[in-house]
């Protein structure tokens, strides 16, 4: 298995946000070939009650390393890249993961 | 659910964090109570083919807030976080996060 994870800084506007992601952003992630699983978590701070540095996770699940470029790589993946940079390219993180057996 | 996210930074030291990790800090820390799935990520670069800013990510998922929270305020909690800002107090960000159902 490899992963994608995405992480969004704060956003200034939570609402505009929430509305490109879930309603424009996801949908067009969704249809990227060979996704397997896509899974979100939206932060609510941090375990002192502070604000956390991040607002958003997003973590996209691939079969393979080889899975994901080709999934990056497609015309889906491509559309999502662009859309990911225009509408949060000042605040999200891009990491490539594998799971850790312990 | 309710997740307690753990990112750590690029230690200077990779074998001897994951020494730590794996051996040390992980076992404590599957002792608290209420935790009921630990899911750990190493992060292997970035989709373009940079260094990732962080390391390592684990995801602790509990039932509930309120689980989570007695997770972290039980003595086996507090023995996980002592551990973690012993051996890596300046690597880790800790957040609170909600799984989003789309």
């Amino acid at each position: 298995m490899a992963k994608l994870i995405a992480l969004y800084k704060q956003p200034e506007d939570k609402a505009a946000f929430d509305e490109h992601y879930f309603n424009t952003h996801a949908p067009i992630t969704k249809k990227i070939p060979g996704l397997k699983e896509m899974n979100v978590t939206k932060f609510v701070g941090t375990p002192m009650g502070k604000e956390s540095d991040y607002y958003l996770m997003c973590e996209m699940v691939y079969e393979s390393h080889n899975a994901l470029k080709a999934g990056l790589k497609s015309d889906e993946g491509k559309a999502s890249g662009k859309d990911l940079m225009n509408f949060a390219g000042s605040l999200v993180t891009l990491m490539i993961g594998e799971d850790v057996d312990e």
